[in-house]
Order: C-alpha cells, then structure tokens, then sequence
C-alpha cells in the first residue's frame, strides 16, 4: 500500500502529549518522525504512571511509527546536529516554551536560513504572540480559560474538566491542519513557513455559536448537564444496569419514538406538538423517557429503539466500548505489540484513507533506538564522534 | 498576503455542523467552497434556535468564507449537475447518511470515474463500514459509544456530555486531516481517494492511554470530577467570586506553590514527597488549595500565582472570554460583519500560519447566493436553462 506521506520527514523536539500527537498523526500517514529526547532521561511521558512493565502508558499511547534519537538541545553542539539534520527535514514539531528554541539558535528565522522550505509547528500553551505567550500552559487551564469548563457539568454542580485531556488533543488536530496546509503551499511554490498553534485558541475554537449567541443575544452558555439548548428529548437516561443515550432530533425521530414507547397520544398533546415546544417542555419529556428506560437494561433500551430507528445509543466504559463489534470492524481499538510491555490495544487511526490508509506499523520505540541510524546514516557521523558524542552527553 | 488553498475548489454536500465544519476549516486557508443547499429551504442549521435576526447562529458560526448554491440531489438532473461541478472540482465533502450519495449516482466510484483525482471526504456517525453503518449518529451517541461521557463528571455523579458538540468538532478536525493528506498524495501521483471519517472514531481517537490502561492493567477509567489521575493538586477550586484551576505538575512548580501560599513546610512533609506521594494524597492537597483560595478573589488568586510562575488560570464564561486581553490580541474572538444578522464576534481562526495565515473574508452567505456566478460562471449555464431550473425547483 502507498502511503501519503512518504518521504516527508518530520523532526520533533517535543514531549508530553499535545507535540507528540502531532508527530504520530504524521507518521500514522507515512511521515518519517524523528522524536528527539533528552539523552539518558527521554520524554516525561515515559515515566508517567499508570506504567506497563515499566513503560508509561502515556508515551505507548502518542509515539508508535516514530523513530527515538537522543540529542541535547541545550548544548551547542546539540544545536549544531539539529540545525543538520532540519537541513534533511521537511518540518520540524516543537512544544518548548516560547523563545526556546530561538534561545538555541534553532528557531524558524534560523532554520529558515539554512532551509527555506522548512515548516516548523510550534505548540504551546497561549501561542507565539500575545501577553500570556511566556506563561506556561496545561490542558487544564486552556479548557478553563476558553470557556469549556464553565459549560461542561450538571446544572446545579461546579463547571468539570472533560474527561480526557481534550486541549492538548485539538491544538494536536489544529496543529496538524496547520502543517499540512503548510505543507501543501510548500508543494505547491517551494516556500516553508512557522505555524503557531495555542491550547487555548484551540478550545476556543470549538464553541460552536456560544461566542455569537453572547456577543448578538447576550446569552452566556451555561452548564446544563447532558442536554443541548436546541433539541429535546436529547439526554442521558438511567436504565437498570447503566446508561443510554437519546437523541430525538426531528419530527420524524418523535413519531418513531413516542410509537416505540406506546405514548402515541403524545403527538397530539400541545405541549409537544413542535421542536421548539418540546424544547420549551423539556422536564417533563425527560421524565417520560426516564420513566421508560427505568424500566429496561441498557441492552433492551438500544434494541428496541434502534430497531424503531431512532437515535441512541448505550453508555460505554472502555471495557464495554472495546469490545462492541463496530468498535471491532472499524478496528478502532487496534492491535499494537510492544517490545516490553507487550500485547496492547491502543486507539485506532481514523479517518480511513481508501487508496493510502493510515496504519500502525512500529511500536513506540525505546529511547534512543535509532540514534545509529539516523546520526550514521543519515548525517554520515562517524563512530568515534558518536562515541565521543554520546560520553559528553550530547546524545 | 497568499492563501495556502487558494484554486482549490471544494463541493460541499453537507448539513448541519461536522461537514459544514470541515469546508470551513478548508475555506479558512483559502479554498473556494460551494455549500450546497436544498433550493427554497437551505441547510437546516439555518433554522436552529437561537436566531440572530432570524438567522440561526449555528448556521453563523460555520459557514463564513463559503459560496452558497442551491441544488436537489435528489432529482436525476440535480445529480446531473453535481457531476459537472464534480468535474471542475477537487475535493467534495458530504454528511449524508452512508450508501446516500451511491443511491444518487454520485458516489466516489462514479465520480472517480469523470475525475480521477477528486477527493471525496465522508462524515457519518458510524462511518462507512462496520454493522453500525446504516443507523444515524449524533454527537451525543459518539460522546457516550465513544467512553469520553463515562469519564467525564463526578465523581458521585452521572456519565456527563461535553458542553459543547466536541464529537463533531473532533470528526471535523480529522476529517480535515485525512482530506489534506490526501490532497498532497494527490499533488505528487494525480490520484484522488476517499476519506472516511466517523464521529464514533473520532472519539475514541482522543482517548489517550484509555485503552492501554485497560487491557494491559483492568484499569476501567472513570469519572473523577476536575483531578487527572497522574497530577496532584491539578483542580478546579472555588474562590470568592468564581473558579480557578491550578496545575502542579513538576517539583520546581511544588515548590513556587507552597512558598506563595506560604506553606514551605510542606516542602518536608512526607505525605508530599514526590509527584506519586502528592498524587497518593489528592484529598489533603484538595482541602489546603481550597482553603487558601476561598479567601481569595479569582483575580487576586490568578495574579498572585501567575507573578510566582504557578500554573493556574481562571475559570471563564463566555463574557470573561471574550474581554481577556490575550484573548483579543490572538484574535481568536474575531470579528464577522454579517448582512442580517449584523455585527458579529465568532471563534476565530486557528493555528496561525506566519506566511499564509488564514482569515476570516465574507460573511456566511444567504441561500443560493452564488447561484448565477457558479451556474453561469463556471457551468456555463444559459440563463434560459438555470430560469427553467429554478422553476422546477432543481436549483
């Protein structure tokens, strides 16, 4: 199979997850992804519990189809083999603190000099610009800052964090749609340039229309737990044995619905004879879907709905969620089989390329793995200097 | 200033937010999107409440940059004239539910056959394969099936949707990513493909060490409110007037912390040690952060945190958002000047590229705006014919 971006080579002198994402979404497509860590110590994420034989599970999780090398970014001479090897690069991923990497001498006006088709990706807490751009940032506080905690949560609770570390996962996506933009001008007129993409722009991103609905309506979107403003009954619902989910997002939706649940006589009470009023009644269509549900299992409830045709859909733990038979076709819980840690699953490659699909072909590699290689092969240093090299610590 | 995308023509046959989201992202760096919309009706985000002058702000928030064209897929010579835009064309992108767009005569097969390099970009619930493939999705389905409404919430409390449609977000993001991969493979062979992205998948691709963590250790993550399971005290704390969140994450940042609070000796309790100890002993660091914010305002805390380089930031809602300075200077509250619905703010664009940057150029447009400049402009179309069409209702 041809993969898409073969013969893209990427240096990524990033740790954590935010900047390593980044780099495997590129290698997932082919890119060949060098991960640069700190000699002797490696990426933080390594250490991370929960560990697996050792490993951290964190690092398992972003850093399959890499390549490791070890390099010393704060040494002069570290800073003189970047500066090669971006020379062979296509792009470079970094998620230091803004200024580092010009501090090292390695930043995009430097590297530019030496290569003018290079794309650096910069990824940091509050971005390149701005008064905030020497704080540091952490998913936590960008999902607080833009807006998200204060509408994730039940009504009368406090605002939550979403469960996952979602920042660091959109500015990787954003940052990603950055690159490849990027990378496509590169193609098409041979200039490089810098992407700058921040955690909290990337949360801003996705409020969908909170921002217009304050600045035009004076509305501030405010926590009110699993529902949404527009569409009712759409909610979470407590079945004996767990959760569901259901959305009855049209007129069709409520016909099929109110039949399945034997409340036909619903469709012509006025309270809900239209979207916006059933919205408007929304407590006590929610009492009505809870009463139902109460009644069934988790599995009865989806059966049943799903073979009326209307919208839901069971609650998943990730036990329950891996081994689902689409989950399992869509090998979206996919195979990975790591040198120390063994037989994994991890999350699959998404979306799915016809002609070039993405694919998990190497397991997260230990530290320094591919420093002969790539120091050797790539850069042609001899195996006395990578003696010496790696004595001094610079790799 | 160039733009990245520019002569890249997109045809979208998209509704609602994850497809329109996609051509956005796509339109933001400078590709030519021609929204298609039902003739006389348009796309059903117009109508959702709440309306702005009576245009629908979701329909605001993700559709600037774009052309609007009004077009029956369902009719032969709609399809008919779909293939023709397809054949001046090189990306399309569409939510219809799977087999729709084959059902019409106009799925990648067919259209890969008048243009061999088209990319062809599908969004659905459950993507394009798989046992689930038929049913409709929703976001609420993607949260729950997904495992991310399982881990988000309290820890007494239900499984509890993202505030905001994050499973769309996310399907969009990587749906941008497979269509941009695919359109530098395009560039180097002159081969189109196409791209399946589900929301489902999309999900599950967020996940982190999830996955891992339960099949390598029978670790079930669950809800545990603000906390992260590697990192103590990482939280939300209330203050006077509001909400906080303050991250701990390295020894350096435990040090600043205690001597701005003015508890140095913790510094040599034992219960807090190390990171694992500190994480072991979550509860006692929860009530100390509590207590020494609750005397405190959210801007007194932020800013005496802040000036002893402690990770922390405020909780905002949409109001605060908007008039943080940093905020403002990353334009990512930006302006839109709309015809109707008149003067604006909306997310802004993201990530910031240094030589083709994205920018927000025209409003959202009104149905079939671009009615005669694409049926006539680039189809040719006599005004005869396209006066017939409207009649009919093709177009």
């Amino acid at each position: 199979m041809p993969k898409a971006l073969e013969g893209v080579r990427v240096l990524g002198a990033t740790r954590m997850l935010a900047g390593p994402y980044v780099e495997m979404l590129l290698a997932d497509m082919g890119a060949e992804v060098l991960h640069i860590e700190l000699p002797g110590q490696g990426d933080d994420s390594r250490y991370f519990a929960p560990l697996i034989n050792g490993e951290g599970s964190c690092f398992i999780a972003s850093n399959r189809n890499k390549k490791s090398i070890t390099l010393d970014l704060r040494t002069e001479e570290g800073q003189e083999i970047f500066r090669e090897l971006a020379q062979n690069s296509d792009i470079v991923v970094e998620n230091n603190r803004p200024g580092t990497m010009d501090k090292w001498n390695i930043g995009y006006e430097s590297l530019k000099e030496i290569n003018p088709g290079i794309i650096m990706t910069s990824v940091s807490g509050f971005g390149q610009t701005g008064p905030y751009r020497n704080r540091a940032g952490l998913d936590i506080i960008a999902q607080a800052m833009g807006g998200l905690m204060f509408m994730t949560g039940q009504e009368d609770g406090p605002p939550t964090r979403v469960g996952n570390a979602m920042g660091d996962f959109l500015v990787g996506l954003y940052a990603v749609y950055g690159t490849l933009t990027a990378l496509y001008y590169r193609e098409k007129t041979g200039q490089g340039q810098h992407v700058d993409a921040a955690l909290l722009d990337s949360v801003i991103a996705v409020l969908e229309n909170v921002i217009p609905n304050y600045v035009a309506l004076g509305k501030v979107t405010s926590r009110i737990g699993s529902r949404i403003p527009g569409i009712a009954p759409y909610n979470i619902y407590k079945a004996k044995d767990g959760y569901v989910v259901i959305g009855v997002s049209s007129n069709t939706l409520w016909e099929r619905f109110t039949n399945v649940i034997g409340r036909t006589e619903l469709q012509e009470d006025p309270r809900f004879a239209t979207p916006s009023l059933r919205v408007k009644n929304v407590e006590e269509l929610d009492v009505i879907t809870q009463n139902w549900v109460s009644q069934k299992t988790v599995e009865e409830t989806v059966s049943i709905l799903n073979e009326a045709g209307v919208i839901c859909g069971p609650v998943y733990s990730v036990d329950q969620m891996i081994q689902d038979p689409h989950v399992i076709a869509r090998e979206m819980a996919a195979d990975l089989e790591h040198p120390i840690a063994g037989k994994l699953k991890v999350s699959g490659v998404t979306p799915k390329l016809s002609l070039t699909p993405g694919i998990i072909e190497t397991a997260p590699p230990t530290l320094g793995q591919h420093n002969e290689e790539v120091y050797k092969g790539l850069l042609g240093i001899s195996e006395d200097r990578l003696k010496t090299l790696t004595e001094r610590g610079v790799i």
